[in-house]
């Protein structure tokens, strides 16, 4: 969240942090894994846009921090800003959909009263969640404007690193989160970073995914952007082909007892299209059809959630209006979105997928994806 | 639904209504055109039933009538009954999904408060539901041990067969709804008939498709069947194979102001599995992925529904009881289940299409999938 | 539903059904019960419209056609229309709330996913909605404008008026739908007229009653009005006075194995506040706070159901718009409206009671609630 | 949450905390405020149970600390636990209801995909919900037989006490939250403790009530137990009589910008009834109508929240049973227990207020609601 308008924004960055977020950074610019279009995993009949990502929404940030520390540390927290202003005074339409509700995401109730967002949305490991949701509002609290503000709506999801991660310790502090609100920007870093730092999916690396869609101009030229925190399992399938089954990695394969394809994932859906609340439900609802077509059954404990907004003008709420002028998209106009949202979220998995790197943790290791399987079944 | 235990069972049919019963098997009989298994396209990891359909699930039972009048009349009633003994004094638990709203399925309210299932489910086309209900609530005052009742809750789904059919004249008669109630066995036709006489889906010919799935033993050796009602649109894809595109014949291809992949479908869902009217629900979410797995996008214009219900006694409800004992599947056991209905689904929309035949009506012909095509995809 | 603009309105009345209607307002005009206000029931801090009734909302219109046939049909059908053009083709935002879901409701889903309606809203009794929503749609696509249309989702409630019924033999016949449809005006009879001409409350006779609240200026001078078909069971407060305590009438009273207050209540909303569907929804809600102050505590067998709809042409829906500008009231100028419709709801109920005649049908007779008991209460 | 069966339990009580508790309720035991009943508020036709309060129903226990600190802290934590075992591992079924979404209750998804509680219920202040929930947190996983566990999903509900609170400082402690946990008993205290201690209900001081009902034998002789914390607005009546209006302090008054009703309310329920996770849902809607009656319409800026838990062993789940034998009361047989509740309900809702003693803090006095203001009406 940043300052109002009219008002300079004031960043603020420790000595400390900056060598910490430069770190990560650098580590990040030795990943060499390819994304899904590398490799040619284009799925769907639309474009993406220029960074394929959630970001080629206009004025969406991420931030990252990933957290790395001793042995058994593996976690970090992802922010999504839907624009550079004050969230709070000037929210923008939203909505959620629960796939399966075996989760912790906070705040919902009241997303689904409003159908506003008032807050960046965070996603973090599954017993940080409460942390990492008071030391969002101590940051927001502090932020010019809000002197006054004695009720927010925080949105903080997560999925469950437990494997490499030492969840128990709740490690997300403070300072982590501040980092990922300050330092968000356009770039955004894939795989085994941010909230993905710990995750698994399908038994191997899962992590932070992207992508995005631009429709034709006959249908509005809409951008939606997705991005996606993936720890869950099932049977892979990339654009269809087997993975999973090939690579002998998969749910009910012979294990029973232990293998279900349990864990979950976070989607967080952007667009510039002028979107009702209602609509806007009805977006995030498709994310799951995305999801389905990676291998995914929405198993009994995973939690499996998307949040959608609109970052449109035109559907901008200002916090003290008593009326609020909107120009909306008819139901009719959603079809191409419906699309649209599916293909980025299938993409965005495939992405999360491909671009995470190998961890040990907690005593564990997950493997990255094998590339070459990939490259060989697309 | 039938006589009440104790009483012999007392089918009414007329001479007439037999010999239309036996014109449309030989009818059927004629229908060549493969199954999905036929030529090799059997999605998932677990296997089917004996019949691969809805009536592996014991008990289950499936009756049809295809109404085919003059050039403009291409419709039919396709109904699914639970058990063979009177559904409102022995209730099954159920529960429905809207995967999206856009249709007119009758019902939805009680059975949601309720969690249960007081009669069978019909299908037929979209202004013809209220005609259906009101011919099946006759009939069903008319069963032994009905004469006090003065409330029922019916479930009529549809999809719209208005492309080939003469839909404003809502053809459908007492007559029709009669025969499909009384008519019900475990022989499930499929493709061009009952409520799938006059449907498109994927802008082929769609129609009725079936499909089930066993649990191993070690999951339980549960049965889940499912029965679909195909008339969607998307981006057709058999096991990830784009046939759609291969075809030249998918949504937002060119002429997007008219092809956004409207329709709907109605997925019947039955288990033989002791499940909670709650763990049905979330049962009948998960069909939806199966759906998506064949290429929709579940479109704005698009009824996409499904009913799920429990044939197992340990949790059948009778109506006068104050106590129920049940003995259900924990949350745990669900997983499996959700595979095998996500993988039924996906194959009982392919039989549908597999199975369906070239149909005219209303001055318009929709022709059946080459299967050829598909044959090469897989 | 009436002709679209620049067309002149061709309302079809045979000359007997014109006979029979004047026959019903005749019979009406004998009714000198009071309504609430008259006894000084005037529940709330704000003031009714001019008519006290759902028709002071601007434009809506209810048309009304009671079925006394010989000693065992008393039921009848309520019709409520938002506005006077073609409702299909000039949609209004709409909502429902579930209070319990046990009754017939038809067109929720569509309701729900679209938000809006598009045809207008008919209460009859419960095994009567099939044949009055069939009824309507035959209607509905003869009118002007109509004639390519193939799907239309029609809303038809209903509350069970067995007891004083020949509900089974469902005596509702498509010319009383098509009186009631094409005779709708802004005087709203209440009592045992319409859908409520058999239906029973607190053990007294029910029916149809209606009321409404204007805002104060500096609350945005809306107007919202009720009107609802009771027939609901429970303790029957007045204004919190116990009158059915007093009367020696109520549920629990010694009889607990037949008097558990079933039955069910039908409530309608209209406002002319510009409301999106996600506050019409919550205005809904609020009806049952309305219903709840009566003495209903919404028993197991009764069907609870709200719609509200807005007649802004602010936030109207026209049939063909790609995108909709919209002037909708903000989140934070609900309250006022909320309690509103808490206490138009609340008055709308007294209304029917107090309006009510002696009904007898079927071998049973149920009294009107005596006047005089409440004058001493309130 | 206590240890597992078959082990001694082992609750820490520092000497610090226990001194805190004392005099805790030697503050307390100061208040001589009258409950409803003293004075004749004795809503509905069934009786309370001995203690008239959600500890009647037997293994619940309540807890709770009242945080006073200096001139601005006035707030504190409520916990309900519904049985003395594991909770995580003895899970009992569960649901909730949302009358109003403008809140921050945490945890509600998982519940409703579940159908159960896995943990203590906690009240806090707003901002306090996250600091409160990870001091759970903390204390559940060093519980006997927690040491593996790596996802728990907590129940933790709020109003918002910022009028005499220093909201913005979340002063909640972990030792606050531990406390309550371990001190929980049958006596549970009203008015301005705990969660109560610096909230408002109509403009007076509102804070904790409790109620309970017991049905009569003929209806199973069930036990619903019922606790709020009070902190809404409206037009206060007290069984029907105006005292809100009489004392000339209700919403919409004059003051129309200011005065709209805002606050919010958190409603838990207990019972004994051997209920489903649905009919529980159905329970818990059922509290909103004994919130109506004495007032309220929910304003917008309102979170009205209930849950509703049953204790009965015949519908308790074991953590790793795969089948549950349950034996659960049928849809027919809930009537009575909806009555019971919303007569509960309005009873705990009069006793928050009537309990409640002048607070002052953060500058500002809350008065106490004027005893024989309502002796006078009742």
């Amino acid at each position: 969240m940043r300052p109002r308008k009219n008002q300079p924004p004031r960043p603020w960055i420790s000595a400390a942090l900056l060598a910490g977020l430069l770190m990560t950074q650098r580590l990040e610019s030795q990943n060499t894994r390819p994304r899904g279009r590398d490799l040619g995993v284009a799925p769907g009949v639309f474009s993406p846009g220029s960074r394929n990502a959630i970001t080629d929404v206009q004025g969406v940030t991420v931030g990252q921090v990933t957290i790395n520390e001793g042995d058994s540390v593996r976690t970090g927290v992802t922010a999504v800003l839907p624009h550079g202003g004050n969230l709070f005074r000037e929210r923008v339409p939203a909505a959620f959909h629960v796939g399966n509700g075996f989760g912790k995401l906070l705040g919902v109730t009241q997303l689904g009263e409003l159908g506003e967002l008032e807050t960046p949305i965070l996603l973090t490991c599954t017993l940080c969640v409460w942390k990492a949701a008071d030391a969002m509002v101590e940051w927001l609290l502090e932020r010019p404007g809000m002197d006054r503000v004695r009720s927010i709506n925080l949105l903080v999801g997560e999925t469950n690193d437990g494997t490499l991660n030492a969840i128990r310790a709740r490690p997300v502090r403070p300072e982590h989160v501040r980092r990922a609100l300050e330092n968000a920007g356009t770039n955004v870093e894939e795989g085994s970073v941010g909230a993905g730092a710990g995750t698994v999916a399908f038994g191997w690396k899962g992590g932070i995914g992207t992508s995005s869609r631009v429709l034709p101009q006959t249908l509005g030229a809409w951008t939606v952007g997705v991005l996606v925190q993936s720890n869950f399992g099932g049977i892979l399938q990339i654009m269809g082909a087997p993975v999973g089954r090939e690579l002998g990695r998969f749910s009910f394969q012979r294990d029973v007892e232990t293998d279900r394809g349990d864990g979950s994932i976070m989607i967080i859906i952007a667009t510039d299209a002028p979107l009702s609340d209602r609509n806007l439900g009805r977006l995030a609802a498709r994310s799951m059809m995305g999801l389905a077509r990676t291998g995914s059954f929405a198993s009994n404990g995973s939690g499996d959630y998307a949040i959608a907004f609109s970052t449109n003008t035109a559907v901008r709420r200002p916090f003290e209006a008593r009326r609020i002028t909107l120009e909306e998209l008819a139901n009719e106009e959603m079809s191409g979105l419906f699309e649209a949202v599916v293909e980025a979220t299938e993409e965005a998995i495939y992405n999360s997928l491909l671009r995470a790197t190998t961890v040990s943790g907690s005593g564990r290791t997950i493997e990255a994806l094998p590339i070459e399987k990939v490259r060989e079944s697309c």
